[in-house]
């Protein structure tokens, strides 16, 4: 080894792979900021914080030319003794401020770094969020008031903490003018900073300011939907979860949809307020719920990221959404937005900032951009569909070249409104069902039961439960069951004359309904449960269509499924039905609560926001109901699976039935008609 | 003339003297902005707002080489003459916006465009101020929203904005966010967005919104003293003062002075707050005062400037002002600030701002920050000592070279506090006075009586008011008067021995005092007012010869006073009594509230503020207690004018007394001890 490599070991961090050569002696935290390893540390090298724990490998890492060794690092000094006999290291564990690099060494930063031992959570999202959080604390030790140098004590803070940590232009939060002066005495000139980074101002701002070391701050990631508001409370030192909690949206004592809200402020003079107050009621005590959880106090809470759908998104902030139940559907604001915490009345502490992410379009919200941040087409080679399926489905088509994205109106039936027995997901309601082909017998799972219906034991299992009516996803199967055993024709209508073959089959005035239960309820699925299913998933597909008519693609790569809806159907038969077009079944995935996982992105790391408010400025907004083709696109989905459209991929694992017609008893717009307005 | 001259004419801003040359149908607004020749606009060019106002000079400019006439303009075309029939135009005057260059032009820029013929009102200052205020309002046309691009109404705002007005990354206040929707659509899509340039974001801001046109808006600047609030009204858009007042502060029933504010904030618990709550309180009843004057609402004020002695600044702000009434005289903030008015309860538009001059020293306030960017010392060549004499006296000494800057503890003797007979400024305060050298004899003048006390019919004249006591000028001329005439000697001791030569001179225990006037009350001069005001002078002319010695200078070559004091005092006597130092008295000049006017220019132009800020951070601070000669420069400075120091200025106009020595009765510090103790 060459006398220069002797004097300048090798250090190689993992898992990012960064290396370099230092000095003898110089400490490993500085040499990981040199090469931009992220390690945190709060109290700037003074072994007091405890954040900046690295490992040690030991070893002949023959690949990377480095023998590792326990002797090229320097013994524990009397600072990290001092840490480690006051709060406690791992085995293994060193602090990197203080120790020294004295040969070659492979370096290990763990992921998991947590001070005082609190309860750790299950992980919200299996995917590991870089970090870079918006806010920053740092710990300096103040100078003295001065007569010769009159400076203010703010101003000496300032200095310090550019001197020590390099923030240039400081700012600071208005309501901590008044009470610095305490606090840095308090300290005995100690304080720790929290230091925003990520204000819209672009210069960085003094949020928070506590006297000695504060070695622990948090934020929320919250998704604010029109039934369910989601939250993650997470540390923004360790990006550990706290906690993760729910709450229904207090609003729908307004109205269940969206629109019946809109409704509401439209009819009452201070309804958009009363609503305003609702909903910010609810995050505060979604905050106390999971402050409670992971045992937090809620004024350490120094940030926050929201998402939401378009009119949830304007009630929020306090704007009328009336404009977005009505053409244009104009958005007040589409951009993010960034706010205190406290103008909207959201209560943490007094310095803790707010981030909205922008909106896509008017029906096309923040919740949206969630989860295009989380499932990013924007970086796929591949062509990725993303759709979140609520009321309003949100579809995001695209790679890293274009990406295109629309709302279409699928109506409250994939949620069992508008389903004569269906219900939301909760114990008792079917969640599973097949069909047999020749019997036409079914057989199905309830939620709450373990046995399949058809399996011994089932009733006595189920007794306690009930069998109440049909969740959304047992809808889709139903459908798809009744269409694949031949009970409905492609056009959806349930054929009277099965009625010979099963008594299930049974007249229900003009039409025929399907006897899923006989028990009390009867669950039953009529004609028009059929049609409700046809008109939602015609929505869905026109929409998806349309964006790959716009993309000018027959088929997708993959497909990802956001929220609830997609976590609990089965890909097979959304595809049987046509929800969504023909794909590779391994590459049709549930993704849970992506607008969620966005926000939390959005909050760890604030070069997601940036990157989302760049990706949504480039993704196409298509408006549908200006589509001159979408009607047609509608018509064409309203068979099934599709009427003119393929599924290569699908018919390699279901046998697809014939294609059979039959009059539509109702006389309405199935069949017939709609195949003469068919492509040729 | 060559062609292309001709194609391109000469065009001359008058007054500031720029020219160019510009193709023929340029507008003239056009030019102007293209030369940096601040021409103000709101409409954009519309000929909606009449900002644009100029006026041609007709003639043959020979120096300039322009034959300048009215064929040299374009007519004015429909919608010039549809602004001059609704609104009215000034003879002779033409919009910028529409009239177009035709040949060569002289243009004159009028400073007096008053648009909607308010009352005007006296200037608050000789000086013009170039304007360049933080706000500016832009009217633009917003595009309306399109389903085919999904912008938010402010992101539309925000793009024409910058279309149109060149604003780039507009932030916009919160509070407007719930609003724009029906200000934009009440406006039909024409709305005037009121644009802060001088955030502490450094990011331009919408920080105020209304429907059509909007065209006014209007600034504060504000002087919080310890016993009076002063404040100016002024359009930001053409720089009118539309009111000036003041009103007493009412934390006087606080405290008197300074001092026992500060002791009162100590004792009680809840004193800073009511402190805070009284002078906002204050603030906000003078705004009204002063929009009532101007009848201009309130809502209309987007922009405030304020000055303040530090513990005026500490409790206006709400900070506790405790750490300003001990060493070490530690400021909470010395930098300069920036608030929403809202957030320190000021009731303007909820939009307006509130920016803050930095204090120079924990004696040294924001106060005179401001007096120091109006008299600019920094900018001289020659050697400028500017002093506001008040309870504490700021001294501020320097030249574009070096400026330092100190307070003295002068006392509240100066303003008539602590002397026998001593008042506030008032109709029957003694003000002007003389005494005769021979007989000892006094004549006085008093405030609301033409006459002098010896002319004929001051007994009648004066009956209405009175003669009752002496206010801080005259107690001024009467020391040095009787200084002058040998009543006392230069050490300030009364020589009882002239009692023979005139029965004005009275015992008084054991002590002589002058009778100035035999009435009801008897108005005396007694051996203790003259050893108050020794006291005062000394602490001043003591500071300032601290900083003369710093500058290294042995005299001064200009003297400026600030305040309401320095107003009514005459130059001469202030330097008979010493004061101040020796100098020309040509070029001792009073200068009214220079803080004030200090705020008057940060609040007209910002880039004073940034000028202020620099100079500030420049500016060496000298804390008077902490000198080891300022005790004996102190001592020095109780004689009159001054044991060691020569006036040869001062001798030119003044037969100044030989030197005479007397025992100080009261044997205090007086006399011979002084003496030996004084250079060699």
């Amino acid at each position: 080894m060459s006398e220069a490599a002797q004097k300048n070991p090798l250090v190689l961090f993992m898992p990012s792979g960064k290396r370099g050569r230092f000095p003898v002696g110089t400490p490993i935290l500085d040499a990981a900021r040199q090469l931009g390893v992220y390690v945190e540390s709060v109290c700037g090298g003074r072994a007091t914080c405890g954040r900046c724990q690295i490992e040690v490998q030991e070893g002949n890492f023959a690949k990377h030319k480095i023998v590792s060794s326990l002797d090229h690092i320097s013994e524990k000094g009397p600072k990290e003794e001092r840490y480690e006999k006051v709060r406690g290291l791992p085995d293994g564990r060193r602090l990197s401020c203080s120790a020294l690099i004295l040969g070659d060494l492979v370096v290990d930063v763990p992921q998991d770094t947590v001070i005082n031992a609190q309860v750790v959570r299950k992980a919200a999202t299996d995917r590991v969020i870089e970090r870079n959080a918006a806010v920053q604390l740092c710990y300096v030790e103040v100078d003295e008031p001065d007569m010769h140098k009159p400076l203010g004590d703010l101003d000496r803070l300032k200095l310090v903490l550019e001197k020590d940590w390099g923030w240039k232009d400081l700012l600071i939060a208005p309501h901590l003018i008044p009470e610095l002066q305490a606090i840095l005495r308090k300290g005995n000139w100690g304080v720790t900073a929290a230091i925003h980074r990520d204000m819209d101002s672009s210069r960085p701002f003094i949020v928070g300011l506590w006297p000695g070391l504060k070695n622990e701050a948090y934020g929320i990631a919250c998704d604010i939907g029109s039934t369910t508001i989601a939250m993650h409370l997470v540390s923004l030192l360790s990006g550990r979860i706290a906690a993760s909690s729910g709450t229904s949206n207090p609003q729908i004592r307004f109205g269940e949809d969206l629109m019946s809200r809109v409704s509401y402020v439209m009819m009452n003079p201070d309804g958009r307020e009363a609503m305003t107050k609702a909903v910010r009621e609810a995050v505060n005590s979604l905050i106390g719920k999971v402050c409670d959880e992971g045992q937090v106090d809620r004024h350490d809470i120094l940030d926050a990221v929201f998402v939401a759908n378009p009119i949830m998104h304007h009630l929020f902030l306090g704007i009328d959404p009336t404009e977005l139940g009505q053409a244009p559907f104009a958005l007040a604001v589409s951009g993010a937005l960034q706010y205190w915490a406290h103008d909207i009345d959201i209560d943490v502490n007094r310095g803790g900032r707010v981030y909205m992410l922008p909106c896509i379009a008017g029906h096309v919200g923040a919740d949206a951009a969630g989860a295009t941040l989380a499932e990013a087409p924007y970086k796929q080679d591949k062509m990725m569909l993303l759709v979140d399926v609520g009321t309003n489905a949100e579809i995001v088509l695209g790679n890293k070249d274009r990406v295109v994205a629309a709302s279409s109106p699928t109506g409250p039936a994939f949620e069992g409104a508008e389903i004569s027995s269906g219900q939301r997901a909760a114990p008792g309601a079917i969640e599973r069902v097949r069909i047999d082909p020749v019997s036409l017998e079914p057989r199905f799972r309830v939620i709450g039961v373990d046995k399949w219906s058809d399996e011994e034991g089932f009733a006595e299992a189920a007794a306690s439960v009930g069998v109440t009516g049909i969740c959304g996803s047992a809808i889709i199967e139903v459908v798809a069951e009744m269409y694949l055993s031949g009970i409905i024709s492609e056009d959806g209508v349930v054929d009277g004359s099965m009625a010979a073959r099963s008594p299930r089959i049974i007249p229900n005035g003009r039409t025929f309904s399907y006897l899923l239960h006989d028990g009390e309820p009867r669950i039953t699925v009529t004609q028009n449960d059929i049609r409700a299913i046809q008109l939602a998933k015609a929505a869905l597909y026109a929409g998806i269509k349309l964006l790959m008519e716009k993309q000018g693609i027959d088929h997708v790569d993959m497909i990802r499924f956001a929220g609830a809806f997609g976590t609990f159907i089965d890909p097979k038969y959304a595809m049987v039905l046509g929800l969504i077009p023909d794909c590779d079944l391994a590459e049709v995935k549930a993704v849970g609560n992506a607008a969620g996982t966005g926000a939390l992105m959005a909050l760890l790391n604030r070069d997601h926001r940036r990157e989302i408010e760049q990706q949504v400025n480039r993704i196409e907004k298509i408006e549908t109901a200006l589509e001159s083709n979408f009607q047609q696109l509608f018509v064409n989905a309203m068979a099934m699976p599709n009427k003119v459209d393929a599924f290569p991929n699908l018919s390699t694992v279901v046998t697809l039935p014939e294609r059979k017609v039959l009059a539509d008893a109702e006389g309405g717009e199935g069949g017939g008609r709609r195949r003469r307005r068919s492509r040729e």
